[in-house]
Order: C-alpha cells, then sequence, then structure tokens
C-alpha cells in the first residue's frame, strides 16, 4: 500500500489530492488552498507554506507528485518555475520527501489518454479512475488527483519495464 | 544598535551583507551562496533554504532587506517573483523577521545618488559607506551590503518624517 500527495500549484488556488494504492486507488482527501489576495506576499507565502505543510502531516504521504507547467528543457535552467512551485516544492523536500514533476499535457495524458483533454473530461476521468460517485471539485482539486494518479501510473509502468529489462 | 541583513536573490549567487548601525555604519559580514548547478532543483532549493537559514541564525538580523526586481505594480500580483527570492522571504518570514523590498534603481540611487550607477561605482559606493578598507567582494555580496545600506537610510528618512508631522 502506498499514499501518493498530488499538487496543482496555483498562485492563488493550490489544489491538492491524496490517492491510496492498493489492488485498486481511493482517493481518500481533495481539496483546494486558497490564497486571499490583498496581502504582503511575504504573509502569502507563509501561510501557503504552512497549509501544505498541514496537508503532507495529516495526510502522510509516502510520494508527491507535482504539475509543473516548465519540464524538460526549462526544468535545467531550475529556476524557472512560479513560487506557488517553489513553496510546495521546499515544504515537501523540508519533510524529507521524494517529488516528481508532471507537465499538464502528460497528467491529461495518463489519466484521459488524450494530452489536450478540457477541464470537464479530465474531472470526469479521474472520478471513473478513483471510483468517486461525484466529480471531484474544484477543478484544481480534480487537477491535483489526476497528477497523483499520473505519478501512480507512470510509477507502475516504470516498475513493470524494469521488472523485464 | 540595530542590525540589518541584506540580501540579492541571484538564481546562481545569492548574495548576503550584515551591516550594523549605531552611530554609523558597520559591515560585520557578507558573502555568497553558491548553488551549484546540475543537481535536481528540490536540492537546489532546499540547499539554498538551509543556508539562509543558517545565514539568519548566525547574523541574528533584526530587520531583513531584500533586492527585488519586481515591485510597485508587479508585486501586487504577488506571486510574480523568481524562486530564490521565494525561498529567501519563506526563509526570513519562517524565522519571524520583518521583510522590506527595494527594487535594483532605488538601492543605486540611495547608496550612489545615481539610479542607473554601474557594479564598480556600486561596490566603491559601498566601500566608502562602510568605512572598508577594499571594496566588498564578489559583486553579488556587496549588492547585499547595498540592500542592507538602502533599508537603514530610508528608515533614517522615515523615522526623521514621523518625528516631524
Amino acid at each position: 500500500m502506498i499514499r501518493i500527495l498530488g499538487i496543482d500549484p496555483g498562485t492563488i488556488n493550490l489544489g491538492y489530492g491524496v490517492v491510496e494504492v492498493d489492488a485498486g486507488m481511493k482517493a481518500l482527501d481533495f481539496g483546494v488552498i486558497h490564497v486571499a489576495s490583498g496581502i504582503r506576499i511575504e504573509k502569502r507565502l507563509k501561510y501557503l507554506y504552512e497549509k501544505i505543510n498541514d496537508v503532507i502531516l495529516k495526510s502522510n504521504p509516502d510520494e508527491v507528485a507535482i504539475e509543473q507547467l516548465f519540464v524538460g528543457k526549462n526544468a535545467k535552467s531550475a529556476f524557472a518555475i512560479g513560487a506557488a512551485q517553489t513553496v510546495a516544492v521546499l515544504a515537501v523536500v523540508n519533510n524529507g520527501l521524494p517529488v516528481y514533476y508532471y507537465s499538464p499535457n502528460m497528467i491529461k495524458q495518463h489519466v484521459t489518454s488524450y494530452g489536450h483533454s478540457d477541464k470537464k473530461q479530465v474531472q470526469e476521468m479521474v472520478r471513473i479512475h478513483l471510483g468517486l460517485l461525484e466529480s471531484p471539485e474544484p477543478n484544481d482539486a480534480a487537477d491535483a488527483l489526476a497528477t497523483a494518479i499520473c505519478h501512480i501510473n507512470c510509477s507502475r509502468f516504470n516498475r513493470w519495464v524494469s521488472e523485464r529489462v
């Protein structure tokens, strides 16, 4: 049994979703951290860091998957990521957890088998993957769950390959 | 007596400088945190966070001044700052310290009386302000000291105004 925390690090709403994998996949928790605008930036960063920390402590994941806009070439320049992503990555590594990055297209590909699917399709496929009765809301939480599902499927595929080579 | 930590949050070299103010200004410490390239981003962020934390604990400042490329209009959108700045701000606020932002032009203006001075002029004026025998090296450390000096002069001016209105 393994537990994955997925994070969709938006600038105003940061989505998170916790998926447990056994024989199947199960959503343990999902939601959104809303960062109020109109307050000083250092307060926003501190608030975001503390709330992500709370989610990590509460959900106790084994691995964390983060949706990242810039992977591949841009990721090499290493600092070309947004503040919300930076805060999320810091909170994760300061808790000693491994972190994995997936591009939006890769996440869509793994969840809906199509890299350019829309928000509604992603929500509906996340619902089906996790056996939920209703589509997970809001969108940012669904995207975070999709990121966790993407990581689970990628890891499974990687294990499948490594057992055969 | 008040102690100011100035930070110039570059992406590869983060400059820092500690200035103590009494009757005059004195440089207590300055240097650069070098973030190695070619390692995974989360390791770089964690390393940077820990090193900034070490500088804060060692220098024990009362206030922190950070050079920020985007102030004013862009600062309001709050997340339009780089990863190094984000890490620096987080390390500062997680230590419960107040943080102040200054644009590069404002720093140059306060240190050299000219907003578009070059690196050499800034280094030389920092040397004179702090009574150093030699120009502080490297550039990023001099910029961090300049940021601290800018904050000291701004605070002094603000106090002067508030005592008269």
